[in-house]
């Protein structure tokens, strides 16, 4: 008498965190140093020094009852300011603290937001291939069926007829990632213009409100000045999830907050079904200590260098010797082209000299795998001669 | 087309909260210190100094990366372990880390393991009054039905007759709570004997396993040298629900555990179904730094010195005024009951005076109000004219 359901997510590990496990028993055998993992999306950058004197800050400057008490569900008020205040000066918007619902973290900023949309008359969610495989869990364990335009390969961006025909009466929303993990594309403005309109003249065709969930990680963690669209200046019925999981490398904290603009619709009424689905799934309000230091860090940006660095490494490196994979603009994930076509099978080649790609078949986008340059560059240029040698084992198939 | 259910759990506040926020209203006008609330759980001893310690010790000693990063979703390996030595140790047990979950607290303890137990063919949950309400509300929106056992208001044990009535083969869990919030009582080794007993013969009759869920957020909070019995050495089935909010008073920064002793029923798979629930609710590792700080402080107990005061003053001084309670044997709750009647409207004749206190048909109660003495001394003494005077005024009506 145990819900099997739960069973099977408990159970179940990811793909991702299969291989991370798998990676851990090799070490044992063949040495830490070794095995090249590119498994996990763990920042490798440490938190900003701000993030270590706020901390200390508020330890000499507050009472423990105002650290560690409760705040309100939706968060402290300072915090909310806080956030408000920067990303007015950001995108040129009016928010208030009213509109922001502090969580914890993206996963629960996502279930707060799906939980709020899915309903019996709009149960479906549409997510965009390339995608993080936990949207498809977080949908169904919740009520909500997961619908995927599948990839656009050729530019990463958006299929937009396939995107059309999925759209019904029971859409609650179509779900976004830009910066993008996988692939580590960004959409372009044209690109979120398009899906603005779409959702719009979707919305009056079938008399409903659209709601588009943009969830937004890696929004900080972007190179060559490439900017990445406010959607909401875009598109009025838009939600923002957000994390400071590695804009300030924090991701163990489980601190971020879900942005519901007054101006979409009903939005009064949606944020309360986001602080009721908070509630209902056990939330009770977000970390109190870390609320004070995102209050105090609040405009603190990551220090990009290494993952640049990084990127350069390794994207030059592969292409040189034959790989193909997308060039990233954001967040810290190499897309590569299996050099078989099959993602799976390319990824098991690797295994046979410890290295470790996830299979793109997760992502919803087979003929490639993920490679997470959020590692050392020591290990990157230690891995380097095992890409080689996977590639020569796939050419002599 | 937003979640109708999300939004009334959103909207409609608790009453404990509702009353709370009239409080700040009222001392806009009248002054913080003329308005006297007794509404929250919020406890006024601050953390004990060994927390504060340990958090410059570990900024000191540890890498952001290492403090601030993922940890595997069941908890830090190195913190589960000290939780089980701790527990072994007081209770001549055996757990290992493997039975143990870490959780954002209480809330997420008891919403992981609700979504794990209740499933088509066993949804209800019986609470017994008086309970913590927001059991309800987690019980109905995870898709349970919520049956209650009335007040045993003689001894605020439980009534037997009632709940071995209500058992049935679509029983999935009994909930627990003790040492008791609103009641303040403790079950007694023969309440808890009883018990084990009656759900032991249950699953017998029925052929079916029935969990025991108890939910011991007050477990450190007991005076008099009460004896809380340990309720998984008297019943098998058991599942504790912890959280470290009021045992060092960390309640906004969410931290607790799930223990699911390997010796339950099928408990592997319960243990899944606790992580697939976790995961479900987008629960995706508890906040790492207090993960290690609950490490370094697992055995640091309470300081009770003011609550016990704070008790003794206000069961004393009400008593003496011609109140009837029930006498306090943990947490910090003074169960007190209506000189007329009806809680509901003692509650509001309080407020002539300022005086909040939470009426107790909220907890399943409604003869009964709570008055909550997690606050400063000075602001009882401050409050017995106040007591003195609605208590006139009930009996003049």
């Amino acid at each position: 008498m145990i819900s099997d359901k739960m069973v099977a997510l408990g159970a179940n590990h990811s793909v991702i965190r299969d291989l991370f496990e798998y990676g851990n028993q090799r070490a044992e055998i063949v040495g830490r140093e070794n095995v090249y993992d590119f498994s996990l999306g763990n920042p490798s950058v440490p938190a900003p020094v701000e993030v270590e004197l706020s901390i200390k800050k508020i330890l000499n400057e507050k009472s423990p009852v105002e650290i560690h008490g409760y705040t309100s569900a939706s968060g402290s008020i300072e915090t909310r300011n806080a956030i408000a205040d920067d990303l007015n000066k950001r995108f040129d918007t009016s928010y208030s603290a009213s509109e922001l619902y502090i969580t914890c973290g993206a996963a629960a900023s996502l279930i707060s937001v799906l939980r709020a949309c899915i309903c019996p008359e709009a149960s479906e969610i549409i997510g965009i291939a390339p995608f993080f495989p936990e949207y498809r869990c977080f949908t169904e364990a919740n009520g909500g069926v997961f619908r995927l335009v599948s990839a656009d390969t050729e530019n990463f961006q958006i299929r937009f007829e396939e995107l059309e025909s999925l759209i019904t009466k029971n859409t609650a929303a179509v779900l976004i990632n830009s910066p993008n993990n996988p692939a580590g594309i960004v959409y372009s403005k044209q690109s979120i213009q398009k899906l603005a309109d779409l959702l719009e003249r979707k919305s009056k065709e079938l008399g409903k409100s659209i709601y588009l969930i943009s969830d937004e990680p890696y929004r900080e963690l972007v190179y060559d000045n490439i900017e990445v669209p406010f959607v909401p200046n875009f598109y009025r019925n838009t939600i923002v999830c957000y994390s400071y999981s590695k804009s300030l490398s924090l991701p163990g904290e489980r601190i971020g907050y879900v942005l519901v603009p007054k101006s979409t619709d009903d939005g009064e009424t949606l944020y309360a079904a986001v602080a009721g689905a908070a509630r209902a799934s056990g939330y009770v309000c977000a970390p109190s200590l870390m609320q004070l230091v995102i209050k105090e860090c609040v405009s603190v940006r990551p220090n990009l260098t290494e993952y640049i660095e990084n990127r350069n490494l390794l994207y030059s490196s592969l292409t040189k010797m034959g790989y193909e994979a997308v060039y990233p603009q954001g967040a810290f994930y190499l897309f590569v082209k299996s050099p078989i076509g099959d993602g799976n099978r390319f990824s098991e080649i690797a295994k046979h000299y410890d290295l470790l790609l996830v299979p793109g078949e997760t992502f919803g986008c087979k003929e490639y795998l993920r490679v997470s340059y959020c590692v050392s560059k020591e290990m990157i240029r230690r891995s380097l001669p095992a890409f080689q040698k996977a590639l020569d084992e796939a050419k002599n198939l």
